[in-house]
This record gives structure tokens, sequence and C-alpha cells, in this order.
């Protein structure tokens, strides 16, 4: 691949075009377009933004990302989580339904694209590795719940603000008494039909002899076939006049490109969640994407990617769109569908500009609560209970991150719920490594390994002390080394040598460094030789540099067997040995 | 050791108390308490405390820590960087010269005893090891140059305010023609005195046949002999009329035990900086006493170590005293002049409670330029340029963090300077460890060893793709390892199976197990096995936890060569394989 295939791979595919990859592409964004058109309206009114704002964001920014984005089969446009923090940071800077809210909306789009493609441009893609899963996970479930407990207002047809699991529920609870029966029909029959088509359908069809993949194709479709179903009860019973709220008129037309004015006390407010809107975006985003194009053995470039998303989100906020990002099940669809190349995106957006263009006046009469109901089954599929059971089950400490993130999700909010969970986890992390496993071992008889003498029938020399390590030596840890030693040292008056075997050491930082060297002035002192044995390559190379092997008093051996057999034939005499030798 | 014992180590000592450590005890505190006297006004001046704050400093907290303290040389009381910040914390929220001032310094000792008393009871001494030893070899070196530079004012007989090397730079600049002459000259004389004193006084004492011990003394004692000399002077030549300023009149008597009233307010306050002087003050504490007790093989124990401080702190406050720690110096004093329990200690404070007592109307003339040129020796042997020079020739990390913290504490103040110092070495490990060493690797030809491909000259099998990763495997690089097995296998067509070695992990936490279960399910997609090999027994023990094992398409081996000689003569069918094998 040369430079300008790196930086646009729109040019690489392009190149090998033809008409049977055309074919795949346009069969495939006809069924990713008739799934999107009812997703933008909801992920909108999800975003508490006007639904026409939905359908925008589902036309450039599938354009922006063909061009710069790296899989070939993701499909981007507004996702449910996003969407939700949207909401969530929008809302506390603007009244939801004034023209302020949705600038706000699209200055976060813009913020998140010029973040995404700085973060590119820079190769910052690692800094997303710092949200851990189990962190990601339970956001995903806590998010998941948060939006299926806000969409239940629509469901039940009554206004009910909140941001937090209790504000919901105590909105719910205080207008539980107004709900509109005719809504909470229509919502509570959408949702029964749609975890119906979700479990059943599917075998249902296959079993009247469908072939597999056109009832796959018909059960993704349900939602639309809600949509139409429920518009035209609507309109036939002119379910408005009953107090059913529906979506209204949507403008004709697409959106004219261009920049709202905006202030840059917004920016800065604004900067923070965006960052945040961006890393679980593409966090997200690249893990569908990894997954699909292994399948076909093809290739993501991380740092592409985000220039890629980048850039769709800086084209959603010139066409007063909001902030989007590459969605599981949409992703999923067009690669089942049998889109080959990012084209099929393309065509995906020509889609929705036509719908946007000529259907918009068929979507006045769709319930609200038909929306909601989508919304609320789509993200009920993201709440993973099981995974948090596995957690719990495989480390304590990722689960209390977990835990942590969902229950400040859903208590007091969304950014501080993940700003937790990322700082716990980076504690948790570097409190273990702080305290880094660290053995006594001795000889297994008949071998040449040494084991931990607390697990193991070993035998060890009285006058050797041999101590394994089981984690790079860095400043975090190298103290507690210290006082490990001194500790050892001091209870067993017998000890003529300390042997720390380091096969488990992939770096000596300069703290850890000055450690070893106090071990082994303090070791002097007291009469004793340190020694080193099983040092790594590049460890050893970094240490020839310091002065450190010439003020050893001991050696380094290649390996610990080595170094028990031989110093069990020297004693120590307080002087310092032969130049150290060199380790492999 | 019994638990009294562990809590109250005056116990254990107590017990075998006899004349002849009485003696020893009774000769190191005299030696002690000489030193100190001085030491405790000039550190009182420069935490901009009245002269008498540094004698109460040095009377209870000794005792408080002889009794809870485990070492048994450490000699507790005010030290320099400790004084610095609390003159730059205090100064932050009252006038330098009022009582505001005095209680503040009064509430940090109390602060920070508290919280070295808490970390100490909840074992966190630990947190003190995230600073990095090259974050506070820069600290100190910078605080020296810091202190060294306010105390010019004294010498110059000018007055300069100023927390940042500029401040102080431009306010000497502007008060250099009113520097006062006499005292210069006796601020010159002193710093001159003391440093031929510092290098050349012992060697001369020796030549003329004087036994090392004593010369060694007298050298030691050399700041009471400026003290006494400048008194002398200063009396006899009125040169308070001359504008020479002097200590002035001290208040004789002992402090009355109290605590000043104080707001909330304040405590909210001084919290944050208490818990950066606690952590410095400790680190450095626990480092001299760790030294010195090697010598001795005595033990230290840190979380007590932690407790003893605190209490120290703690007594401090009660008396009218400022925060404490254990000095360098001074306890090297004390260990050399023979000092066997922290007896010596209570002997030091009921020395200082005497001079308190008796000797303050002696010390009204002493000149204050004698107390600064005394500090000026004391810190500049803190500064220590080699050591900024052997960090940057072993690690970069290290040299970025420490010059960070050494810039910004001369150029923004002593905490932002800590506190970036260590956030920035925290951001370099974790940005380390996220990009861990991978390598591919090939068996060196009549060897069973694998080495990486790029040094070395190795076999490989084209359909085998053996990765040793050099790192424990967790959130921040799982994806990475992701990235780099997609990036290899969607290079090389031929791959058949992906071995992975992992002497070195010596963790996978829950991201980390997820990432390797993505990494098997890609490979399966694509045709290819996953194996491991040389997988720890603990982290193997965490494994089968879990259901990895099951769906792992390749098997767990022993060693690396074993994996490749197996799957050289198995060609990957695509099913899974047999149960994966146990690793020891």
């Amino acid at each position: 691949m040369n430079r300008i295939e790196t930086f646009l791979p729109i040019v690489a595919w392009g190149k090998a075009y033809n008409r049977s990859v055309l074919t795949s592409d346009l069969v495939a964004a006809m069924i990713v377009t008739i799934m999107l058109i009812p997703q933008s309206l909801a992920y909108a009114m999800l975003a508490e933004l006007p639904p026409e704002v939905g359908l925008y964001a589902s036309i450039l920014p599938l354009v922006a990302y063909a061009i710069f984005g790296t899989s070939r089969v993701l499909a981007v446009g507004p996702v449910a989580v996003v969407s939700l923090m949207t909401a969530s940071v929008v809302g506390q800077v603007a009244a939801q339904g004034t023209a302020d809210y949705l600038t706000a909306a699209i200055v976060l789009a813009l913020l998140s694209g010029v973040i995404l493609v700085l973060m590119g441009v820079f190769r910052l893609g690692f800094l997303a590795n710092f949200l851990s899963r189990p962190v990601i996970s339970g956001f995903i479930t806590a998010s998941g719940l948060l939006i299926a407990a806000s969409q239940l207002k629509h469901i039940f047809g009554v206004p009910v603000k909140g941001d937090t699991l209790p504000e919901i529920a105590e909105g719910l609870l205080s207008q539980a008494g107004n709900a509109n029966p005719i809504t909470l029909v229509i919502g509570i029959g959408v949702v029964a039909f749609l975890f119906f088509a979700r479990t059943r359908l599917k075998g249902l069809l296959n079993r009247t002899g469908l072939n597999s993949r056109l009832s796959d194709i018909i059960t993704k479709a349900s939602p639309i076939l809600a949509v139409a179903a429920t518009i035209l009860i609507a309109g036939a019973f002119d379910l408005a006049d009953h107090g059913v709220v529906l979506v209204g008129s949507i403008p004709r037309g697409l959106p004219v490109p261009g920049i709202p004015a905006f202030s840059l006390d917004l920016v800065a407010t604004l900067a923070g969640p965006a960052l945040l809107i961006s890393a679980i975006g593409f966090v997200e985003s690249v893990s569908v994407a990894q997954t699909l194009a292994s399948k076909r053995r093809q290739r993501i470039v991380p740092d592409q990617e985000l220039i890629g998303l980048g850039a769709a989100n800086i084209a959603s906020g010139i066409s007063s769109g909001f902030p989007v990002t590459g969605g599981f099940a949409r992703s999923v669809v067009n690669f089942d569908a049998g889109a080959e190349t990012p084209a099929a995106g393309i065509f995906t957006a020509v889609g929705i500009a036509i719908a946007t263009l000529f259907l918009t006046p068929l979507l006045a009469n769709l319930p609200q609560a038909t929306l909601a109901a989508t919304i609320i089954v789509a993200v009920l599929s993201l709440v993973d209970f099981k995974a948090i059971g596995a957690v719990f089950g495989y480390s304590k400490a990722d689960f209390a991150a977990m835990a942590t993130t969902i229950l400040i999700t859903l208590f007091w909010g969304v950014e501080p719920g993940v700003l937790s969970g990322v700082l716990l986890s980076l504690a948790l992390h570097l409190y273990r490594t702080s305290r880094p496993h660290m053995a006594v071992v001795g000889l297994v008889p008949g071998t040449e390994h040494f084991r931990n003498i607390n697990r193991h029938k070993v035998v060890t020399d009285p006058p050797i002390l041999s101590i394994r390590v089981d984690e790079s030596l860095y400043f975090a840890n190298s103290r507690y080394l210290e006082d490990r030693i001194a500790a050892l040292v001091s209870d067993s008056p017998d000890i003529r040598h300390v042997v720390l075997m380091c096969p488990a050491v992939n770096d000596i930082d300069a703290s850890a460094l000055e450690s070893l060297e106090e071990i082994n002035h303090r070791l002097k002192d007291a009469g004793i030789a340190f020694h080193l044995s099983e040092v790594k390559g590049p460890v050893m190379d970094r240490l020839k540099k310091t002065d450190f092997l010439e003020k050893l008093t001991g050696k380094i051996f290649l390996s610990q067997y080595e170094a028990v057999t031989s110093l069990r034939t020297v004693p120590y005499t307080g002087a310092v040995m032969a130049p150290a030798m060199m380790a492999s």
C-alpha cells in the first residue's frame, strides 16, 4: 500500500471496483437502509433531538467513513449509547427543544470529530485501551438499562425528565396515573412483536420452507414492519386526537452544509464529554470492525479508523447531525447481506437521502411509542448480566471496576460512571503491580527446577536465600522489594547469599535500579552477598550501561541452578567477587 | 514479638534496657542536641515561623517517635524540605508573621500526623511508593536550590518575597542596592567557614593527631561554633544598631500542650498539601531508617513507621510545633555517635527542653544571616546533579519525569512540582506497559531455544507463527495484542497455527482474557488454530476457572519447543483439537 492508499483507503478498494462487487454492495445497502430509517428516527428521539437530525446523521457521515475508514463493512450512524451520552451532555448546557440544544449537539459532533482525527494523526489510539473491557461492558449494560428506562415515558405517553435511574423511576411513578391507554397498547404491542420477531420469527419462517437468508432479512426488517403498521393504524384511527404522541411533520429536503454560530465557552464545556464520547464510540466501533474483518482476513488499522470515524463526525456536524459511530447490529446486517466494500455505505447514504427527500411525509403519523419500543428491544440486548457473573468469577479487581461503573452510571450519570470505572481500574492495576508476587524458592529434588518453598517439597541451603519476583520492577514496587528482602534477611541470621531470580522481570526502571543498589549496599553492610539470576537480555543490556554490575557484591547467574550449585562451594568472604558474568 | 510490642516498639526495647545502653544513648543524645539547636532555629526561619517553634518541634515529637517508631536511631525534628513545603503551603492561607500563620502551621502538623497514623492503621504505606525515585530526587534537588535561593535574602539583609525561582531572583535583583554590608560579611563568612568545615576540617584535625571520631564530632559541631562566634560578635559590636537582623528575644519556657481554635475550611484547604508533605516526609524518613537499620541487621516496619511519624507530628501540633520528619544528617550523627535505642531521642528532647528553658536568652544576638548560612550549606548537599545525569543515561522516561519535577518545582512551586512528576511517571509507566515488547520468534538451530527472528539466525516453519509477549496482559495492552496478531496474520496467508509464548506473562486480567477469546474466535474464522505455550502456574489456575480452554482451538504447551515439534506433524484441520493440556 502506498501513502495515499494508507490515508485514503477508498483509493485502494476503488481501483478494484467492478460490476459484481457493485451488485453485492447495492443489495446490502438496500437492506441496511430499511433498517436504518427507523433507527435514525429512534436514536434522534433518544438524544432528545428532532427526528430529521437522525436522518441527517445517516447520510454524509456514511460517505465520509467510506472515504477514510479501513473497515470494508462497518456501518456508521447514530447508535444507542452515544445518543444517550449526547442527551446527557447536551441536556446540561441547553434546554431540550431549543435551538441552543441542537447547536450544542452539532458542536459535540464536530468536537468529537476533531478529537478523533487528531488522535488518529498523532497515533493516540492506544489511549482508548485504558477503557478496560469490564468497564466498557459494565457501562454498556448500565446504559442499556438507563436507555430502556428513559424510553418508558414514550410507552406510557407521559412527560418525564431525568438522567439517572432514581430520577426516571420517580418521574414515572408520579406520572403513572396520567398514562395514555392507547399509547400503552401500541408501545407494549410493538415491544411484544419485536421480542417475538427476535426470538421466534426466524425459526417459524424457516419451518415454512423459506430459505434461511430471506427469513433472516425479514426478521431484521421487523422494526420497519412495526413502523409501517403503527403508521397505518395511527392514520386510520386519528390517534393523535386521542392523545397519542406522533412524530409529526418532518421537514423534507437535505441539510444545507454549514456550521451554526457557537461560543468558545460551549467548546470548553463540551470538550471533556466529547473526548469521552469519542473514546467509547471508537472502542465499540473498532471492536465490531475488527471482528468482522477477521472473518475475511481483512485488516483494520486502528489509527486510521480514528480518522475515518472523526471524518464521519465532522461530516455529521456540518450537516446538522449529532455524534455517530459504527453500530454493531447494523454492521453485522451489512456484512451478512454481502457488502464487499465501503461503497455499500455510500449507497446506504443515498438511500437515506432519498427517504429524507420523499418518504418523510409518510412518517408524520408514526407514534413515538413505536420508536421507543424499537429502542427498548434493541438496547436490552446490550444488557449482559452473564458477563458480570463471568467477570466476578475471574477477577475481583475487574469486578470491582465493573460494579462501580454500573452503579455510578445508573445512580449518578454516564460521565461519572465511565470516569470512575477508568480511574478505579487504573488504581487497582497499579495496586496489584505495586505488591508483586514474590516467593522464596528451593530446589525440587532430582531436578534443576526451583519452586515456592510454601507450595512444594523443596531443598534449601540455609546460607542461601533464593527469591523469585514475578513482576517487572518499577517505582511502585521497588521499595516493597527492599522491605521484603530486609524482613527476610533480618529473620534469618544464617544467610550469607541472597539470589534474586528475575525470569519474569521485563523491565527495571531507574527507581528499581536504585532499590537494587540499596539492597546490595545494605546486604553488604550486613555481610551478605547479593546475586541475580536469569536476567533477561534487554534488562541486562541496560544494567550494563550503569555501574551496578561493578558494585554488585555477587554475580549474575544464567540460571538459578547454576547460582545455587556455584554458591554452595563458595562461602562469601565479604569481599567483592570476580567480575560479574554476562547473561545472554 | 507480641501484639503490644508491634504497636508500641518501646515495650520491646525498653525491657532490655541497661546501664551500658544508657551510656551510649546519653553520649549520642548530647551530640545530636548540640547539632539540633541551630537546625531547629534555622528550619523555623525557613518555614517563616518564630524561632521558638523550631525548638518546640524538637521536643515532644522526639518522645512520641521513641514510643511508636521502629527505627532505633532515626532522629526526627524539623527538616529542610518539609519546612520549605510548610512555608509554601501556609503562605497561601495566611500572612507571614500573623497568629493565623502559626495556627495554619500547627494545623498542618496535626493533619499530617492524623493522615500518617491513618495510613499506618490502614496499611496504606504503599501509596508513598508512587513517588518514584527520579521524582523524589528531582524534587529534592529543586527544593535544595529553591531553599538556598530563598535564604539569600537573609545573607543580603533585604526583604524578599516569593515561592519560585523567578520571583526570588527578581526580588533579590530589585533589592540588591539595599544590601547590608555587615550582614553580607557575616553571611558569606559563615558560608565559607561551614564549607571549609565540611570539606577540609576533618582532614586537618586528623593530621594534627586527633582521633577520627573526635575530629568527626568537632566537624559536625561546626554550625554551633559559627552560631556562638557570631552571637559574640553581634553582641560585642552592637550589630543590631548597624542594621544586622538578629533572632531577637525568644520566649523562655516550654510550650503549653493544646490546640489552637481553627476552622473546618482551613482543614479542607490544608488536607491536600498535608497529604503531600506526609508522603514526602515519610519516603525520606523511611529510606534513612532502612539504610541505618540494615547496618545492624535491624528491621523497619514501614506501616508502623507511619504511626511513629504520625505520632511525632501530632505531638508537634499539640506543642505549638510544625511538621517534622526523620532527618538524614541528624540520624547519621545519632548512629555514628553510638545511639542504641530510641531512648537517645528522648534524651535529646530533654536536652532541647533544657536549652529552651535556659539558653534562649543567649540566642537573642544570633544574626539571621548565620542561620541562613547554615541552611544554605546544608541544603546544597541535597542538590544532586550527578543523579540527573545518571537517570538520563539509564532511562529517558524516568528522566522526563525528573526534569518535569525539577522545572515545575523551580518555576511554579513545590506542590505542582511533585504532583506533575507523580502523574507523568504514572502515565509513562502505563504507556510503556500498554505497548509491550513482542517478538516473532524462531528456533535457534541445534537448540530448543526460541529467539527474536529479527535479531538472531533462527529457523521458522511458514504455517506456524510463534509470538512471544514480554509483559503481563491487562486492559491497557490487550487490544494492542489483538491488533498485532491480526496484522501479522493478514500479512501471511500461509499461517495455520499461531502460538503465543507466555513465559513473561505474570497476569491475564478480564480484558486480556476477552482479547484472547477474541483472538481465538477470529483466528478460528480464518481457519487458524490458536495455541499458548509456557503459561505460568498461577495464570493457568485462573484460566482453568473459565471456559477459555474448552473454546481454544489449539493446545496449551509446556514449552515452545514442544509446541513447534508437535504442530509440525499435525496440520490444522479446522476442528477443535483434543482437550487442552495442563501446564504446570
